[in-house]
Order: structure tokens, then C-alpha cells, then sequence
């Protein structure tokens, strides 16, 4: 195994939900790196049809956490990334729409790179949940056809968040199940 | 910024979809070492309501190939790995089944621990193409409840397969859209 074989893979098991950050901001260039992480995600058939909304104003991060049960930790987050389906973007005729695989891809870029950086972040879903995709769409004022899909809280860690071993051998089947 | 975080950004930025293959086998060792990554992905409320089947074997990957339109790739691959939903795994009351979600990550997890680990991997969708799943479901005999989601050739790579560079500044949006 070389180097970046060991970190790589090290950096995937030990990535977890970090919900406990210490109040420090999260500069701008750290979020660039985290976006460009997500666009290079795979697309069905190369389609890309995602945007992102990076958020770094404590007051809209507060309004972001009031109106969602379970995001409260964006209250002590230093910003968040929200990842949008943008269903504008033309299917190729017939195509099934796979713009929420894509977008899942992206948001576990998003978390990887995120732990690589040592930035704490966490998954937050928010489609296909209405109440939750409406509160996040009026405070962002996202134009119709744009469909929230994730909230990603980023800080800086506390610590006390730690992976999970989640390997079962026995989710495992050799050739056929 | 640390090697660990340079090594892991470069991982993410140049994982391709890999589709040419010398032919080699792919050994078990590393079939697991892209289980554990697939396992290691985030999961909706810990649900993980997921299971794999990792393929070696030469004539169930060329049947797998014939009855897949896009995934012809199979015929020299060495492996593959099928990432299934288990929807037998019980949700939480009212709960929202984001197990597709969950299923995406881990597909995501995989292609990026098969990049570090220089071999050639790629997504080919199953979910939600029903002519698709019924295919891999007769061959690898999958029990009800069980709906095969994404297929990953895997191979060593000739090399051919290259990165796109996806990042366009105008999908970010700061604070507001």
C-alpha cells in the first residue's frame, strides 16, 4: 500500500458526523476547497445538475437552524453548505432523472474533504422533506426548479464527535447472494 | 495545509469514472478494503440499510454485462461490487426512507477508495430502472425486499480514463442565491 492509499483510506473510516464545533469561523478559501471537492462528484451522464449555496452570515445560519428540528447544531457552526438539484438542467430524452444520486455524491465529498481539512461537518437531509426544503428555499430565496437537497453544518471540531465501526461481515455476499 | 489534507483533496479531484481495464484480476483483499469504504459512508439515523454483493467470478460477471446496456465495461473488469438497499431494516415511526441516499454515499466511498488505491472503478445506476434491477436481481439472486442500486465495475486502469475538472464558480451562490 502507498502513503495516499493509507490516508485516503483512513480519512473514510474515520469521518463522522460532527455536531459539536467550537464557535471559530470557517474562512472562505476552506470553502471553496469543500465546494470543489462536491462539483467533482460523479454526474449521471455527465449532466452536473447541481448548485450550492455557502452560507457564512451568522443571522441567516441561526434562521437556517431555527426552522429545522434536527440541524440545531448550525447554531454554533461556522457556515454551512447547502446542496441544490437544479432541475432545470435537460435529461437526455427518456433518461431517468438521477439529480439526488448526483447530489448524494456530492455531499459525501463535501464530508470527506471536510475531514481531510480537519473541519468538522455533518449530512443533514432536507429532500424529499417539504416542510424542510421550504423553510431552506425561502430564507435562500432559491428560484423555482431548484430543489434543496442537503444542509452541510461545517466548524471546527470540538473532539468530542468520533467515528463509528460500522463494517458487518455479514452485509457482505461473495458472487451471489 | 498537512499531506493528509493535499493528498485526500487531490484523491477527490482526480477520481475518474473508469471504464477501460487491463484484464487483471482484482484480489479479495481489496474487494474488502472498498466494502469497508462503501460501510464507512454516513447512513440516515445509523439505519445502514445496505448490503453488497462483490463479484469475482468470471461468468456471472459477463452475464451481469450482457443484460446491462451501459455496462458493457463488466466484460473486462476484474470485479464488481453491487451496492443493494435492505429494506427490510426497520425505520424509525414516520420516518422518511432516505435509504438511497445512504446507498449513493457508499457508491461514492467506494469509487474513492478504488481511485486511492489506483484502481479504475465506475457508477453504473440500477436504482430506479426496473429493467436494470430485475436483471441483476435474477442473477445474483437477491431476496425481496432487497433492490439492487448501483453496479461498480472494477478493474486495474490502462490508463486511458481521465478527470474532468467540473468546478464552475457561477454554481456557488454566497449566503443568498
Amino acid at each position: 500500500m502507498t502513503d495516499k492509499t493509507t490516508i485516503v483510506l483512513e480519512t473514510i473510516l474515520s469521518r463522522k458526523s460532527v455536531r459539536n464545533y467550537t464557535g471559530e469561523p470557517v474562512t472562505k478559501a476552506c470553502l471553496l476547497a469543500l465546494l470543489k471537492a462536491g462539483m467533482a462528484a460523479p454526474s449521471a451522464r455527465n449532466r452536473q445538475p447541481l448548485a450550492f449555496v455557502a452560507v457564512t452570515e451568522r443571522s441567516i445560519l441561526n434562521a437556517l437552524g431555527e426552522g429545522l428540528p434536527y440541524t440545531k447544531m448550525l447554531f454554533k457552526a461556522g457556515a454551512c453548505i447547502v446542496v441544490c438539484g437544479d432541475t432545470s438542467v435537460d435529461l437526455q430524452q427518456g433518461a431517468t432523472d438521477l439529480w439526488y444520486q448526483d447530489a448524494s455524491a456530492a455531499t459525501e465529498n463535501i464530508l470527506l474533504a471536510a475531514e481531510a481539512m480537519e473541519l468538522g461537518a455533518v449530512w443533514s437531509a432536507l429532500y424529499p422533506m417539504p416542510e424542510r426544503e421550504n423553510h431552506v428555499r425561502k430564507l435562500l430565496k432559491l428560484p423555482s426548479g431548484v430543489t434543496p437537497f442537503s444542509i452541510v453544518p461545517v466548524g471546527h471540531p470540538t473532539g468530542q464527535d468520533q467515528p463509528k465501526d460500522k463494517f458487518k461481515a455479514e452485509k457482505v455476499h461473495w458472487d451471489v447472494w
